[in-house]
């Protein structure tokens, strides 16, 4: 089922719960790769009901940015969407979530000053306030998020803290191609050549992952060794890479029992992040 | 019934909801006042289940301003309360609204600019986001605040509108005492002398609905009488005197359908506020 408008969404869930159905929900901005379905997977498995929304959410990209170009392909989103079981989909027009002149601002502080955040100003802030539109919108038990934006999963994580809202974040490891490029819609922008360049911010991942089995707990000799990495090719411009506690974003001197290790790249004009989440027990 | 566990109204609340109720919420700072039973009756005419919250919220409070004096008199509360038929009262702590460091704030922008919210930075983020935690906690079917915090009803209403929050939200009309003093937890503050001092509020806003009943529509000189009544008392210190469009809070200039005149004075260290909200079909 496909619908566009608020009040539908909200009959339908509400038929829905009365059932006593648990609701999922998995925000996209559409462009879907296996990743997004690996979402509507994981939603599936934690809930009876499971929805999609297909919004590219105008107020999370900066001025600079690329809101005009994001790539669009609603027809094949929704084929992929109902082939995998995903049993609604909202697919709002912009004056739909914003239609009279939004005032309301949802902010989480200093753990969006880092990473991705000090390179798109407000970018958090737009990202935070239409999830918590979702969220009221859907009311969903469940809600999905891709672990390949790994800050994203931090901040919205906060905000249901902060705000109490009665939702259960989960987050679905990143998928990769056979290449091991972490899939993202963005990728489409890659020329064939910018795409082989792209390969190194996995390879840097995995050099990282090789020093801490091997007992590496020094974050400053993992970054060094991620960055001489990616140096190595050309193509590839660092704009960060850092060494952070996944909840709290901290920046870790020695790493304890969890570390996220996040790096953001241009390859061309394109920017990519990437990012491995380690623990441990793993 | 009486909790402080967040938890534990998350469990009421579900049972009340698999029942079919409607749940109504009243928050409070308590110190109650026929002004507040008044909204409990207004909760009990539009709901099955009236919840109040009674927390004096730290956040709303400015630096200089009075939440360690705020009056608190919980026992009292308690039995107002249950004597007016509140069918559950939260009384959480500090710590568990605030158990760890609040990050996220929801902002209102522009509306905020004025009036009380001129003179009280970070007031109104404080309260957005302590409302939107409670509703959060609550989901309440509809919720009913105070006429008198004009400004903060507009508030509270753009802010669910923005984010699609699913609740009513429903303003009840001030209750004045017998001599017309809107009834406030803050006049507790207030010497016998500055009580007959604080009857000029009231009556200059008596002045402006005269004047509008007469037919006068201009607002400069509306407000030109509230000003010159308020300054025939030599206690009354005026902080703002404003005329506004009651849902947009923008200036008028000439007075439409509907108007509100607000005002904030000074008897002696009390800051107190009053307002008329008028339309034609009144």
């Amino acid at each position: 089922m496909v619908v566009d408008k608020i009040k539908d969404i909200r009959e339908i869930i509400k038929s829905q719960k009365s059932q006593n159905k648990k609701i999922g929900l998995v925000p996209t901005m559409g462009y879907l790769h296996e990743g997004h379905l690996s979402l509507i997977k994981k939603a599936k498995e934690n809930s009876d009901f499971v929805c999609a929304s297909i919004f590219v959410n105008p107020i999370q990209f900066g001025p600079n940015e690329d809101y005009d170009k994001y790539p669009r392909d609603i027809e094949r989103d929704l084929k992929l969407l109902e082939e995998n079981g995903c049993d609604l989909v909202f697919t709002p027009s912009v004056e739909e979530m914003y239609p009279n002149e939004r005032l309301t601002t949802i902010t989480v502080r200093k753990i969006t000053d880092k990473l991705c955040g000090a390179y798109r100003p407000g970018h958090f802030d737009g990202v935070c306030t239409v999830v918590a539109k979702l969220f009221n919108i859907f009311t969903p038990d469940i809600a999905v998020f891709g672990q390949k934006d790994a800050q994203q999963v931090a901040v919205i994580k906060k905000m249901v803290e902060d705000l109490n809202i009665p939702v259960e974040i989960i987050a679905s490891p990143i998928v990769r191609d056979k290449d091991g490029l972490a899939l993202s819609s963005r990728n489409t922008y890659l020329t064939h050549d910018e795409r082989r360049a792209a390969l190194i911010l996995n390879k840097s991942l995995k050099e990282a992952e090789k020093l801490l089995a091997a007992g590496e707990r020094s974050a400053e000799k993992i970054l060094d060794a991620v960055r001489k990495t990616l140096e190595n090719e050309p193509q590839c411009k660092v704009q960060y890479v850092s060494c952070v506690h996944p909840d709290t974003l901290d920046d870790l001197n020695t790493i304890g029992d969890k570390a996220l290790i996040a790096i953001a790249c241009y390859i061309g004009n394109t920017r990519l992040i990437d990012n491995l989440l380690w623990s441990v027990d793993k």
